[in-house]
């Protein structure tokens, strides 16, 4: 069985639940049909298997090395990225016009998701050069995308987002890289960009950095904050890689997790001869890069899906061979060891890691087909509607899954004992992967930000109005025949409770305090989408019953873990949201000395 | 400042809220006072951070390696060891008949905190050792004192506990491993033995082994289980070690965590060629196993506090001191970035760490004294008393520090940001560290159902009543004017639940369903008792608030953290224990095809 990919489930949240089909009706996805979609995903499956899958503990022990000024790796990651250019899922999603396969969201989404699963630490490389080549399509000129994209597209040059400095990560204002123009649409580039994920390496001929940096004179803050196209090597009239840009590896960053992936701290213009170019208008940068910000930030979510998904496949095969002890009855040391799915607690935790990851895969199927109805959707108030949606749950889907999903493979590693702690098994290197997503692309604190201090305020509160819409929608679906009336009357309780909390927040004159817990909020707030998500499936598998065994087993499933949910976690959130609603400034009133007194 | 203790928490938590005292005036500690114990903790500090602290980070990088047949490590290991031994640390809680200090358990916990926080890879090696020696003391002949005691006292001679096999782990009455007797007490051991920390290496002269094995012809299950002691090197008659004892390490354990521990898998008398040492009478071993398995639970429960504590000054110096971004209500980015202590969201993460740590710390303290009063207390009954509290407290001073320490120390890594997850700052490693609590000495599983389905049901629920009625004492002592009224309410009807809760589940015949939820029964009644160490401190802290600004903001704090834990921590329990009190059976109804169809 793999451990990569549960493909029934897949089919279940894509063709079942999600209606995947509704896309090959219209013109962008005519021709597209259910059987080449699971032709491309056993496509994906493999190639994920045989390149990606064995390299994953080789590349975590033996991560990127500074060497002479260069990030050396492992020579099989540039093989594994090339099966994975080849088949031309780099790009995947572009249109066949930009040479891609014009493939939806949902399904390249789909795709990734193995590739995370078997290895994170290589899959972030295409990972980049898809956003970067992505925002090049976008704003790019002609003569800018004739050169890099095609390059970026088939695998040989691969690209990069450069944003944070040692001075500023979370705050992006204060960055300091300037940007001096020579003409021509060209500028000399200064300054030191931090966190660059695949910022050097010797995998392809050459690296398109996408840099922020800002143009002297222009305005203060994230007002002023220009994008630009920087190559490591300077293209050549003949569109190969010549001379060297200036553009130094000042160190590496090694990582608890997600070690495959070098990590730099690059200089870029040390020699004032670093040469980038425009892209689109000045100052407009930070806008540019955040264009594809809610596809990359549901990539983060679905990335601690990923790294969830493959810890429970492990521990459940584990669980059911391993034995050890005996039931609580059956106390004679002369009867055989049970296996320890037959323990309680085992089950317990191995329905939380399905819960977390059942749930936190279905919002992100759910936000990857609003991205794609908002792309093929002519109505223009519909397609605003799905718009708001997608800015409200972003947030979310980036959010939620790096807290729980976490605890899921933390709870992975529990199943396995101590043999999970070693490093003979998977499930700790896919703890210490996922820690990852909680920090990068927004902090989890920066999206209970966002997502109290903005997403809920905008529009006077409409794209929250349009949430309770649907979610009410699902409730009102429920039948008395059922057996979800409970789970309907809880999750109708937590969205009342959801909306008279916000607007008590709201209603706080006084922003710090509002503010204060944000956090919680967006934790609560989470909990009570995929209290839906687990309702809306649990509703689809009851439809779906049958008196066929094997199949029932698989809704039974369904059905239980939306009870698990309802009964287990949807309670944390209404604890949750009475303390956000108290506007408790307990934490916001300490004086340092007070956390600390020495 | 340093990031290995906070002395002024513990004069608070030793002297003002437990009143250490009270040991001094007894026969047994006749001589102690405070300054010698102040004295005892300066110098325990300095050994730590002097000779652990500074290998923290490079012994994480270079765990032991497997060569030739032996584990080799850094040989500056063996410099750390030589430098607490020598402080006679080893020996600090044994008499000073034994050639011990005669300290109380608690200035040894409090001292021994210290170098966990270090270096929990090196404390490992002497932590066992006085374990070990423990044992031997209470059970083993004056000739094998004799022999053994002295070299292991004073650090020459290293010792581990050899437990668990690769088919047992949490059901030790499944182990394999035989003794045959070969006449003056001497027995021939065979067998394999997994998970031994500090197994093999070269730091001592010889390392002893406790053992536990089967002698033939004994009773099945833990009933057969014997004690034995296998050294390394078998003792010539001049006391020193000669040949070797046919134990040979077949592999080393690679762990998340604790990497300067070696942890072996080792095979006794592979050629027929290991002789043992019986301890005690045969087919007692689990009972002298378990003598100091109390202090051996709160230890590694204190472990996980001190990963945590370490991890909570650091975050809390580098929260301090790193600037970025700015408060709500300032959005001009031509001021100043702030210290991100100042963000709302980073003083929550930081009092949620104090919370966990500073009541962690409160409770493994009181559990010390409980040891400490049982030893000097004469009169029968009170020892008795003692010794049913111990019983109780027991698991979920082992558990609740290492659930709720281990989130510390993940919140620690989200204060610094990207920082935190990179190998240049503790807190990761520090965080890897702490995962293994939840494993060894019992898993957090296994506790549970240690708690609920016996330590509550001892002498018809007797040790559950004194500590009610401990805790009610508590409760009854706050005065209206403490402005502690709400949470004296709060605690006293958590108590209320717990019993309620407790008694329903009693009253389920059905033992499997009556435990099914155990886990969570022991993590809401550490929440339980968490909090009112909480009300404990908060009460102490308001009776001495002075005029005093210094002292005055750390008696506020603890009042604080009071706070915070009743209204963020304290509802969570009370919700966990509705769900246990319910007997629900979601998990345990679940068929392995229900939770994974494929």
């Amino acid at each position: 069985m793999s451990v990569i990919v549960h493909r029934r489930d897949l089919d279940f949240l894509l063709h079942e639940l999600l209606d995947l089909d509704r896309l090959f009706a219209t013109a962008r996805y005519d021709g597209l049909d259910r059987p080449m979609v699971t032709g491309l995903l056993d496509t994906a499956q493999a190639i994920a298997e045989q390149h990606y899958l064995p390299l994953a503990a080789s590349l975590d022990a033996n991560e990127p090395r500074f060497v002479d000024g260069r990030a050396e790796i492992m020579p099989e990651v540039g093989e594994a990225l090339r099966a994975y250019a080849d088949a031309g899922l780099i790009a995947a999603g572009f249109d066949t016009d930009a040479g891609g396969l014009q493939l939806p969201y949902t399904v390249t989404v789909a795709m990734n998701g193995m590739f995370n699963a078997a290895n994170i630490g290589i899959a972030n490389y295409a990972m980049l050069t898809t956003a970067n080549a992505n925002m090049l399509n976008a704003f790019g000129t002609d003569a800018q995308k004739q050169v890099f994209l095609p390059p970026m597209l088939e695998g040989r040059w691969l690209g990069t987002m450069c944003l944070s400095e040692p001075q500023a990560g979370s705050s992006l204002s204060d960055i300091r890289t300037q940007a001096h123009p020579i003409g021509d649409n060209r500028y000399r580039i200064s300054g030191t960009k931090m966190w660059i994920s695949g910022g050097d390496h010797d995998l392809s001929e050459n690296i398109v950095h996408m840099v922020l940096a800002k143009i002297p004179g222009g305005p203060a803050g994230v007002k002023g904050i220009s994008l630009f196209l920087v190559p490591k090597y300077r293209v050549g009239a003949d569109g190969k890689p010549g001379e060297s840009n200036n553009i130094a590896l000042a160190g590496l960053n090694h990582k608890m997790g997600h070690r495959g992936t070098t990590n730099c701290l690059l200089n870029f213009g040390e020699d004032g001869d670093c040469i980038g170019e425009l892209i689109g208008e000045p100052h407009n940068g930070l806008r540019y890069m955040f264009h594809m910000m809610n596809e990359a930030r549901i990539s983060v979510g679905h990335g601690a899906v990923m790294s969830a998904l493959s810890g429970y496949l492990h521990a459940f095969d584990y669980a059911c061979g391993r034995t050890q002890g005996r039931l609580p009855r059956d106390k004679d040391p002369e009867t055989p060891q049970v296996p320890i799915i037959e323990h309680a607690d085992v089950r317990r935790m191995l329905m939380a890691q399905k819960a977390a990851v059942e749930g936190g895969l279905s919002l992100i199927f759910h936000c990857a087909m609003l991205v794609d109805l908002k792309k093929v959707t002519e109505d223009e108030e519909e397609r605003s509607r799905i718009g708001l949606l997608l800015e409200l749950l972003t947030p979310i889907a980036k959010s939620w899954p790096s807290e729980h999903c976490l605890e899921a493979n933390k709870l992975a590693i529990q199943v396995f004992g101590g043999y999970g702690y070693t490093r003979d098994y998977p499930v700790e290197r896919l703890y210490r992967d996922n820690r990852l997503n909680h920090i990068h692309e927004g902090t989890y604190a920066i999206h209970g930000i966002d997502l109290l201090g903005r997403k809920v305020r905008m529009q006077d509160g409409e794209a929250l109005r349009l949430l309770v819409s649907d979610i009410l929608q699902t409730i009102d679906g429920v039948r008395a025949d059922d057996g979800l009336d409970a789970e309907s009357r809880h999750l109708r309780a937590a969205v009342d409770q959801l909306q008279s909390t916000t607007a008590q927040v709201l209603a706080c004159a006084d922003l710090s305090r509002g503010l204060a817990n944000a956090t919680l909020y967006l934790d609560a707030f989470g909990h009570v989408v995929i209290a839906w998500m687990w309702l809306r499936q649990a509703l689809e598998a009851q439809k779906r019953l049958r008196p066929l065994p094997g199949e029932n087993a698989f809704y039974a499933g369904k059905i239980a873990a939306c009870r698990y949910f309802f009964r287990y976690e949807l309670p944390k959130a209404v604890r949750q949201l009475e303390l956000v609603a108290s506007l408790d400034e307990t934490c916001l009133d300490l004086s340092p000395d007070q956390l600390l007194a020495r």
